[in-house]
């Protein structure tokens, strides 16, 4: 069997020791171990953003990737330490909706409470479970594949709804829920929404802000220098981006405005 | 034969799942990959930096290594993606002139037009090259090492040249092409474009912005506190930096900021 | 025995080739290491950031790790490369008092003046001993062990003292040391620095800038919304937080700030 991996999705960022501390604890308990980073840069106690990021990833890894996903407001208090089973995959994550995604999109999940304290760092700081709680039940699974050893299954795991756009008298109102590294506005809508014009002769009229966007494109080379195109990105959801250009910056929109299609 | 190593160098950011997402597919096809970023900050659809990111890593690694080099401003129009093998190494990239300094660089390059979409990762997206062909053909050539199998070989591939200073009535007129981490400015000068004083006795007579530079020295650490110095950098050019100090902030200036050499 | 582990603690900053070319270097010589980043953003030049990130982090990883600690403000000139033995675990780096943490907890410390040149990247740069010296140093030693062979033993390296706090009249003068991912203000006191009543019950008299802080609590998630806290990190000091908040921004408070304690 190859070396199991391990990925890591935080909102430790990247200027301090926490995310190589992660590592050190996985690595001294299983040195074979491959680490892989989603990003840590996740919007600092921001649940839908790691839930976007973590549910845009897993399923281009394989089958047996442990997943560890820390973005975690309520570390030290009273939330359960979870260990989720879905696809043939494993999540470790707090019990704070942080999962979500996964939940929404697979069918068979099973989530388990962590209770096997054996399995932690001693003493379990009140600040940083990534490195005391959930880095090394993660490592500790990687070597014994025994899921029933964390602790029991249960049911009531936290799960929070996906924003989805709202219609209302021909208007369908959504908003941006995050701004790539390009600039591009990656907003709610997915191409279901869209009312048939927009993918079959590229018709379609968003209003972000104050800019209008009445172009569907294959991808955002395919607009005009400096022109604000639609097209389907690659997560699935409508983006909004500037060929050769920052969309965010200039037009001076950022996460969570209102987007608003026209005539559904 | 050890791990084959693939390194990745970028404009997505860090910010999101989409340096990680690259990861899985690679591990899927090949999980004894060893995975490598060089940078994933170049700036966006930025040719030259990209090129200037790659040039600078790549003879470091060892033979049979295999760059995924992704700046590519053209996804999802028709420029093609190439398999380049030169120097015993080999580089995955779209056809824009992101490898022109390995070309430039290297004796006998062999350039291959990628067809092979029996290796891409279907449906192909308009948006995630990356994913979708770049990372799939890198791990797929990681474990059987037949280039021929990914396509024909073409010559007319895009190439540009390096901005070079250009000397006329006894001065040369050159460019800041980058600020590095520590605001040091790295500009468009070889050793071999300076007047012999500046290597002999460091000699030398820059003008950068308002800023005048009349000192050569072995490193930024004999500058006098405060002082602006010239050296030869660790990538070849001539750079200009400040003992101390971050020669970017306090000068205030940036990329392509005109640098002039008298008396050359 | 498992694949060497190398960790890399530099201030190179993430937007270039750096970190990639010291990848490469070592996996050249060790294509079997296994590499792992603490952190790439310490503070420019920045001794005592670069001393706190790899004195967070070293004591998680396993026997046998290789530390390279990059912060190297007198790169080129005179001061000496130097490889340390602690803990069973080696550390590679300028002697400049990046290591003073390691120095200051670790008993048995063995110093050793790095002279074997054999070793180096040739030629070596003035501007870039990561990559000529410090990284094919650790590289080599993980393939061979042989410490000895890399130089002399010294014992007059250098050592700063971490700040500490200084109590006087019945109040402790101390700094916050720095900010982290969260805007939380890592102080230099330590549990021991606190009169008996902030362990037991609570509480504490902190003044920090003009902000009053008189609760100290388990975790920063167990203050009410928007206040400020104090509380244990994890790293062993004592830290300013917000729930829910970025402390440093909202109080508008950075790094060398004052903090007193009062009725200590």
């Amino acid at each position: 069997m190859p070396n199991a991996i391990i990925t890591l999705t935080t909102d430790y960022g990247l200027n301090d020791h926490l995310v190589g501390t992660l590592k050190g604890v996985i690595l001294k308990i299983n040195p074979e171990a491959t680490i892989v980073d989603i990003t840590h840069n996740v919007a600092p106690f921001d649940l839908l953003d790691g839930a976007l990021a973590i549910g845009s990833a897993y399923s281009y890894f394989p089958p047996r990737t442990i997943h560890v996903v820390v973005v975690d407001p309520g570390v030290g208090t009273e939330r359960r330490p979870l260990l989720v089973t879905a696809e043939n995959q494993y999540f470790v994550a707090p019990d704070n909706g942080v999962l979500s995604v996964i939940y929404e999109r697979e069918e068979n999940v099973v989530a388990r409470h962590i209770t096997a304290e054996h399995y932690y760092l001693q003493p379990v700081s009140k600040t940083f479970h990534g490195r005391d709680v959930f880095a090394p039940v993660a490592a500790w699974l990687s070597k014994g594949w025994q899921t029933a050893s964390m602790g029991e299954e249960v049911t009531d795991y936290k799960k929070f709804a996906l924003p989805k756009p709202k219609a209302t008298d021909g208007v369908a109102k959504g908003i941006v829920m995050r701004v790539d590294a390009f600039g591009n506005l990656v907003t709610n809508f997915r191409p279901e929404d869209l009312p048939e014009s927009a993918m079959t002769n590229g018709e379609v009229k968003f209003q972000v802000g104050t800019q209008s966007v009445s172009r569907m494109v294959p991808t955002f080379a395919s607009g005009n220098a400096g022109e604000a195109v639609a097209y389907v990105g690659s997560a699935g959801y409508v983006e909004i981006g500037v060929n050769k250009g920052n969309a965010s910056r200039t037009l001076s929109i950022g996460r969570g405005t209102p987007v608003v299609l026209e005539n559904k």
